[in-house]
């Protein structure tokens, strides 16, 4: 991979080659960051690459990518999901360039297929023949669908408590599925602890420093899909902290080859229960578990294991930190569908309900270019959407009592 | 539109102009299909224009369908899903061709989204107000999605017996729901009464013409994701007969216009207890309602309203029709999203149901080009898919408790 250069480590700033380590830093602990030899790149990469590639997935971005066998990638079709102005929501609020990046479009129906690609395929080119996983639901049942066509072992950690169309997807698949009892918290420690002892390969966020980089793809297409440009703001869904650092790893390589002239602010959206990084960023800067609940199962995260990273990208980019109520999101889930044909689950509807709450408190300017990513499909969380509407009509077949549905004024 | 000469119908083979009907045949109330001058289109499209076109969507065929103005098109991305070579299956199987096309990939997750965009586009070139569509449920859900963005007012008619997130996703998505009870084919006549006594659009497949339009797309796709090949065999799930003659008609069109040198055989994929279209294909020819239960509730209808259309389909190909049972159908969940990495809802998977079948019935030769359409997402019937698996393991947080697991063998 003559584009990677090594580890950074993000505490400690330590560097490594990518041969000196597996996942954490030597050193603190902390996790790593892939660095990449950007004047290489930039010899070698052009805009026009891109205007005649015909690859529509992620791999369209295999020169920033830390991969080396592509032939390894996962059977389906990852990445390039749909970026929408959203126009008639757009007019609703008084926002001119408002859009919505429906990641809920990816394979298993949430964001975390991107990550889950590049760690399969590292976990191939490796030779491992298991991999392993703690999660909320998506990144295990993502992990699950990229492997299945594969035949790669896999064994997932998730809490009892997840949504059981994650847990249906999980099974479906033909992972070996373990449900462990509490939290998510717990699920990631015994998958740690699993790896260490039984060798797994870990896929784990916030340990695994390859999830990043495949989080990362998200904003190349957010910037491709507006023409090279890059948004003002970007409301990202936060928990454990990956997706905002990888987002944010995401613009500044643009950034650094040149392809974009400035940076977007991004804006950490977390259930206010649940949001341990707006909390350190609001206070000293110190990440300290919490503990709560949330409908958000997705970011339903006590300790974030790639806090301090999450942090860095809010602060390098200048962002902001919005927290919102379980409330804000199960309305939210009815409110972005009907604006915007987009259904998704509670977590990526938080930075929806996040963007309503910046525009109530004046932090929004009516041109900026503000993307709001929506992380997963609305289908994985069927009883969380139930939560939002009121239930349907009913009548016989009988036009007549149709009629007084109808004359009552309810049609 | 030069490219549309009027209709034709499907029963008694009247034609008209389209400005002289509706609906259905003036004469003798059978469906109607759309006519094209294959002419014309011939001598302005080439494949050229294709390997040309940056729109990966159905509306990269606009040559070829019955709209006049797109700007009008939803603002959700349909179409284009993913045609995967399924190479481990194919081993399994012991066949060198065999393809598997994703439509469970389309924004309200099944390819209702192809009829749906051409009605609703038809629905806002005639100015109508409102738009209705009876539908067992994924009909309904995409009309609902498609016309959200779009503030067309949209009533819809599900039995009541529809699958939950489907359920869901029409009332997130704002429409009017209205829950018949009994069945599908109750929910259909009601609806069509509503058309007539309120004037609102319908968009009912088996009544109106343009939804076998938008099905078409997905075989437009299909040869041309085969590099304009076409396959030997597809098999199609079958519910009310629109689906299979909507396929029919665009490898046909692709056929006339001179884009494919053959023709493939369709395979009518039906459940065994809801197979009016089977087992009138394998008597004499005539449909008769049935009675029965199945678990893919998208294609359980008693009565099919475009049964004629898709016996002519299956004839004129030359194909065949295969019924499974539920059993089949339920077990053929797991077995394809291990297989191939694709999820599908009951009937989604139908046609790898039957698929299997006809392989044990020397149906099949181990060269031929099959296609099996994959027509919803998993998603959409969380209650079906856990009745195809067996319940995790559990533990607790303790690697000992872990290891009992491990060494017990069942990781």
């Amino acid at each position: 991979m003559e584009n990677v250069t090594g580890y950074k480590c993000i505490q400690c700033g330590s560097e490594f080659n990518l041969d000196d380590i597996e996942y954490v830093c030597k050193k603190c602990s902390g996790n790593l960051q892939i660095t990449y030899d950007y004047q290489f790149i930039k010899k070698n990469l052009k805009k026009s690459n891109f205007a005649e590639s015909s690859d529509y997935s992620i791999w369209r971005y295999k020169d920033l990518l830390p991969v080396e066998d592509l032939s390894l990638k996962p059977v389906v079709h990852i990445g390039w999901t749909p970026l929408y102005k959203a126009d008639k929501l757009g007019d609703h609020l008084g926002l001119k360039n408002l859009y919505i990046k429906d990641d809920g479009r990816n394979p298993s129906g949430s964001l975390k297929d991107r990550p889950g690609a590049i760690a399969v395929v590292k976990a191939l080119e490796r030779g491992e023949e298991a991999i392993t996983c703690a999660s909320t639901g998506n990144a295990a049942s993502s992990l699950a669908c990229l492997t299945a066509a594969l035949g790669l072992k896999t064994i997932i950690f998730v809490p009892a408590s997840a949504p059981v169309a994650k847990i249906a997807q999980l099974l479906v698949f033909g992972a070996l599925v373990i449900t462990v009892k509490d939290s998510y918290d717990d699920a990631f420690d015994l998958s740690i602890k699993a790896t260490e002892k039984y060798g797994w390969y870990s896929r784990n966020s916030g340990f695994n420093s390859y999830t990043r980089e495949g989080k990362k793809t998200c904003s190349y297409e957010i910037c491709e899909q507006l023409g090279w440009e890059c948004p003002d703001k970007v409301f990202v869904p936060v928990g454990d902290g990956n997706l905002i650092s990888g987002m944010w790893k995401g613009f500044v390589d643009l950034y650094e080859i040149g392809f974009i002239d400035h940076l977007p602010q991004l804006i950490s959206c977390q259930a206010e229960n649940m949001d341990a990084i707006n909390r350190a960023f609001k206070s000293d800067g110190v990440i300290r578990p919490v503990k709560g609940e949330t409908i958000a199962d997705s970011i339903s995260i006590s300790c974030p294991h790639d806090g301090d990273a999450a942090l860095k990208a809010i602060k390098e980019s200048g962002g902001f930190a919005i927290s919102v109520s379980d409330e804000e999101i199960v309305h939210a889930i009815p409110e972005l569908a009907r604006e915007t044909s987009v259904f998704g689950e509670p977590s990526g509807v938080a930075p929806f309900a996040a963007l309503l709450r910046a525009i109530r408190t004046n932090k929004i300017k009516d041109d900026e270019k503000i993307v709001i990513l929506m992380s997963g499909n609305g289908l994985k969380d069927i009883d969380s959407a139930m939560k939002s509407v009121k239930d349907p009509l009913t009548t016989s077949p009988d036009i007549k009592e149709l009629e007084k549905i109808v004359s009552n004024g309810l049609v």
